[in-house]
C-alpha cells in the first residue's frame, strides 16, 4: 500500500474502504437518497493544479528545513471538512501556504520565529492536518507577506519512560499509531483514541483538546497531559510534571485548547495506563427514545464509569444496521486492567431496568459483530466521507455538549430545525444523533447529516444547515465544540459563546506572547486587522 | 455556645476540643516534647490592642456596606497560618484593613470596585478567612492608601437546583455547613469537605483550588465547578454551564487558582452527587514504610478509586493512637450511592497481597473507633493547633504532591532535612508524613511538624523549617502547595516553580483586566512597585 497520502482528502491515497459495516451503509445510503454507487468526482492529477508562486523569498538560516514542493504545499492547504474535501476534490488552492517547513529542533523552530517576526509572515503549527473546523488554513489577510506552514513531524521520538508513575515524555509531533507503538514494550497505554488517530499528532490532541474514544472518565487529552513544553516568541516554557496542584491557575489548561496562537507544543509528558485485561460489553435496545436517554443518564450519574456508553438513537442505528434497527440501541461495555467488570456491566444494566430495554446478549453473534463493525466504522469513517463526497453524498457532524435538562428540548429542536433546512436545501437526506461522551451533567451529542448535494453547491448547502445547528447551538446553552476545537471556522459563535473574562485573558496573553501576530492568525481570536 | 468567632484564631471563641483522639493527641505531646498540659498564653482582651486609625474616609456610597469596627477589623487582619495565630495571640495587629466590607450585591462589588480605582485602594476578596500562606492580608506597599477587607458572607443564597442534571448554583459567600444544609432537601450533596470546611466559603475554595477530603477521583473543587461568575473592574462575566467543552481553554480552570487578583468570584454552579448509600473500611498496618507506599500506589493505579486512601506514617499513627502505633497505616475505604462497594474493598486489598498487610477487621471496634476519631480529629484538626500554640507547641503542617518516582527520594530528605532543621532550632519535635491524596502518577504528601517553641519566637523558628522544606520541594520537582494556595508566603517558591509561559498570561491578564491593580496586591504575582 501506498505511504503517501492523499494532497485533498483523508489518509493513504489508494486506501480502499474493507470495513464491512460501511460498504453497507454506502448501499444504504445511496439507495435511500436514490444516488448511483459509482464514484462521480475524481481529484485532478497533482501537476494539473493550479499553485500561485511562492511571495517571498527564503533566508540561508530557514530554507534548508522548508519545502515549496508542490505536494507539500497542496497537501497543508486545507483541513479535512467537507469545504476543504470538496476544494480538493474542485482543484481549488487559491491561498496555498507559500513553503512548508519541516523543523527538526526546537532551535528550528525559533529561527522560523525570528524570520517571521522579521519578514511579517505567518506561522502555522502543522500536526496531523485533521482539523475539520478551518485550525491550520492560512490567513487571507494582506497583513502578511505570506505564510509558512510548520510541519511537526519529525517532532516524532518518545524520550523517556517512567514506568513508577507510569507516565512518557514524547516529543510532540508523535502520531497517535507511532506513540503505542513506542509505548507496547512498556505494557503501557496512552488509551487516547479520538477518531482522527491514524493521522493525527500528540501535539495537535493538546492544541485541540482532543476527546478519546472512552465514553467517561480519563478520555480527554485534558486528564491525560502531566506537562508540557512550549516555544513561544517570548522564549520556551516547561511545565513541572506533577499529579496534582494548588498552585495558581492550572498552567496545562491553558496551552490545552490554545490552538497554535501562543506558540509551538514541542514535548509533553503523559500519563499512561495498564492494557486492559478485563472488558465486557453487552447491547440495549429500547423501544423509546426518552427511556433510553434517562438510562443513559442514571448510568452517567452512576458512578460506574463505563469506558463505552454509547446511545445511538433509531435512524441511526437503522443506517448502520446496528440492533433491530427500529430502536434507539445503547452501546455499552467496561473495561479494567486490575479486576473483573462483569459485576459492574450488571449494576449498569440493573439500572435500566425501569425502562424495560431487550438486552442483545455478550455472546450473540450479532452483538460482537455489532462491537466489531463499530469499531471498524469509527476509524474508517473519515475515509467514508471522501467516499460518499465523491458520490455526491454529504455526509457530515457536527458535535456539542449540553446539560442533561436542556437536552430533550435542544435535541428536538435541532433534529426538527436541521432535517426542515436539509429538505429546502438538499431536497433529500436526513439527521441522526448519537453520544460520543456522558458525563454526570450533561450528555455530548453527536449529530450527523447526510444528504445528496448538488455538483458545485456542497459548500453551501452544509453551511446553510451547519449555520442553523450552529445557531441553535448557541441559543439554546450548549458549546460551538465539545472536541473538534474552534479554529477560524466556529470562532463567530465562540465569540458569542466565550466570556468577556476569557477574551480578555486570550487577547492579553496574545499580545504578550506573540506581540507580532504571527502565530495562527484567525484562530480563536481576531487577527489584529480585524 | 457563642457564634462569635475568634478575633485571633480558628472557629468560635468558646469552643473546647471534644475529639476523644485529639485530647490523647495532646497529653501524648505534651509529655513526648516535656512541655506542661496547660494553656500558657491567652489573647488579650479585644479592646486593649492598639489599632490603627483608618487612613481615608469613605464616601457616602459605599459607607453603608463598611465598617470600621474594632472586631471586625481585627478579625478580618490576618488568615490562619501559624504566624498569624502567633501574631493575634501576642496582640501584634500593625497593619490591619481600614474598613471590612459587607456588600450585599454585585452593585455593592462594582461600586467598591470604583471606588478602590479613584482613590488608590486595595481590595482584598474575603471568603472565610481560612487561609494559610497570607492569602488576605493588606498589602504592606505604600502605593496604596489603604485597604477594604471585602466580606463576601452576605452571598450565601442557593439560587436554582437543577435535580436532572444534579447541579446546583450558588452565591459564592455560602459557608460549607450552609451549602450542605440547602441541599439536603434535595437529597444532593457536593461532596466537597476541606478541612477548612466549616470556616471556609465555596468562593474561597474555587480561588484557592481547593481539595477535598476524598483520595481520590471527583474531590477537587476544581472538577465539580461547572460554570462561575465573577465582577471583574473590566465588568462581569459569566462562563457558560457545560458538561464538558473543547471551545478554547477552559474558562474555569483559568478562574480557579486565581486567588482574587482578577475579580470577586458571586456565583458558582457546582455539579453534585447523589448522598453515599453504600460504604465500607478497612485498616492495613505495613510492617515496612517501603511496602505500604507501593501497595498504595498499586491502589491509586487500579481504577478502584477509592474514597480514602490515606497512607500514615509510622510516627504519625501513634502520635494518634492508631493502629498498633509500630506500623505504617492505610486507611481505606469505598463508597458509592449506587452500587454496594465491598467488592472494591476486597479487589484493592488483594492487590496489597505480596506485601502482607495485617488488615483490622471491619467490625473491629479498634477500627470503627479509628475512623470515627479521624473524622473528629480532621475537623477539629485547626483548633488543636491554636490550642497547642498557646501552650508553646508548634504543630504546623506543610502539603505537596510529586510523582512516585521521585516519592521515596524526596520523602527520606525531606524527614531528615526538617528533622535535622527542627533539632536545631527547636530543641525537641518530629516530622510525620500522611497522603491525602494520590493519583495513578503520584501522591500528595502531608507533612506535620510538631516542636517545642520558645515564646517570642514562635514565628521564626517556624520559618526557618518552613524554609527548609520549601527549598527541598522546589529543589526536588514537588510542587509549593497541593492545596493550600499560593497566596503572598509561598510566592518566592511559586516564582520558581511557575513556567515563564504562566508568568507572561497571568501578568499580562492582571494588566488588562485590573489595570490598576486594586485587587488583592502581592498575592500570586508580585506587585506593580516590586
Amino acid at each position: 500500500m501506498s505511504t503517501q497520502r492523499k494532497y485533498w482528502g483523508w489518509g493513504y491515497e489508494d486506501h480502499k474502504i474493507d470495513a464491512k459495516a460501511l460498504k453497507k451503509t454506502i448501499s444504504f445510503l445511496c439507495q435511500a437518497l436514490n444516488v448511483e454507487n459509482k464514484i462521480a468526482q475524481h481529484p485532478l492529477p497533482i501537476e494539473e493544479i493550479e499553485l500561485r508562486e511562492p511571495r517571498f523569498q527564503l533566508n540561508n538560516t530557514i530554507s534548508m528545513i522548508c519545502s515549496h514542493d508542490r505536494y507539500d504545499r497542496l497537501s497543508h492547504t486545507y483541513g479535512k471538512s467537507t469545504s476543504d474535501i470538496v476544494k480538493g476534490l474542485r482543484g481549488e488552492f487559491p491561498n496555498p501556504p507559500d513553503y512548508v517547513a519541516f523543523p527538526k529542533s526546537e532551535s528550528d523552530l525559533q529561527k522560523l520565529i525570528t524570520f517571521a517576526e522579521e519578514n511579517t509572515l505567518s506561522l502555522i503549527p502543522y500536526g496531523g492536518g485533521s482539523s475539520v473546523v478551518g485550525g491550520v488554513e492560512p490567513t487571507k489577510s494582506t497583513r502578511y507577506k505570506g505564510t509558512i506552514s510548520v510541519d511537526m513531524k519529525h517532532f516524532d521520538q518518545l524520550l523517556e519512560v517512567d514506568e513508577t508513575s507510569r507516565c512518557a515524555r514524547f516529543q510532540a509531533g508523535v502520531y497517535g499509531p507511532a506513540l503505542d507503538a513506542a509505548l507496547k514494550p512498556y505494557n503501557l497505554t496512552l488509551r487516547h483514541f479520538p477518531q482522527s488517530y491514524e493521522f493525527s499528532t500528540l501535539g495537535g490532541w493538546i492544541a485541540t483538546r482532543a476527546g478519546g474514544h472512552y465514553a467517561t472518565l480519563y478520555t480527554h487529552i485534558d486528564d491525560l497531559l502531566e506537562s508540557v513544553r512550549i516555544v513561544t516568541p517570548k522564549g520556551i516554557s516547561e511545565t513541572r510534571r506533577l499529579p496534582g496542584s494548588g498552585a495558581g491557575p492550572s498552567e496545562e489548561r491553558i496551552v490545552l485548547g490554545s490552538e497554535g496562537i501562543f506558540g509551538f507544543i514541542t514535548e509533553a509528558w503523559v500519563r499512561l495506563q495498564d492494557s486492559p485485561k478485563y472488558k465486557t460489553t453487552t447491547t440495549l435496545l429500547f423501544k423509546k427514545y426518552e427511556d433510553a436517554v434517562n438510562a443513559t443518564r442514571k448510568i452517567a450519574q452512576s458512578g460506574l464509569f463505563p469506558s463505552n456508553c454509547r446511545l445511538v438513537d433509531s435512524l441511526e442505528s437503522f443506517s448502520m444496521g446496528l440492533g433491530d434497527g427500529n430502536s434507539s440501541v445503547l452501546l455499552l461495555g467496561f473495561e479494567s486492567a486490575s479486576c473483573p467488570v462483569n459485576d459492574k456491566l450488571n449494576q449498569a444494566i440493573s439500572l435500566c431496568d425501569e425502562f424495560n430495554p431487550k438486552q442483545i446478549q455478550d455472546k450473540d453473534q450479532q452483538t460482537s459483530e455489532d462491537a466489531n463493525s463499530w469499531k471498524q466504522s469509527f476509524l474508517q469513517a473519515p475515509y467514508l466521507r471522501d467516499e460518499l463526497l465523491q458520490m455526491h453524498i454529504l455526509a457530515e457532524t457536527f458535535e456539542t455538549a449540553i446539560t442533561w435538562d436542556k437536552f430533550d428540548a435542544f435535541n428536538k429542536r435541532i433534529k426538527s430545525e436541521v432535517q426542515k433546512c436539509i429538505l429546502d436545501t438538499c431536497g433529500s437526506g436526513f439527521i441522526t444523533c448519537r453520544f460520543t461522551h456522558v458525563y454526570p451533567d450533561g450528555p455530548a451529542p453527536y449529530y450527523t447529516v447526510v444528504a445528496k448535494t448538488e455538483a458545485g453547491k456542497e459548500i453551501e448547502q452544509w453551511q446553510k444547515i451547519k449555520d442553523v445547528a450552529s445557531n441553535i447551538i448557541i441559543e439554546m446553552g450548549a458549546t460551538i465544540t465539545h472536541h473538534h476545537a474552534v479554529g477560524k471556522d466556529h470562532r463567530p459563535y465562540y465569540e458569542q459563546q466565550r466570556s468577556p473574562f476569557l477574551t480578555n485573558i486570550l487577547t492579553a496573553s496574545k499580545d504578550r506572547l506573540d506581540p507580532k501576530g504571527i502565530l495562527n492568525p484567525g484562530v480563536l481570536i481576531s487577527e489584529r486587522d480585524e
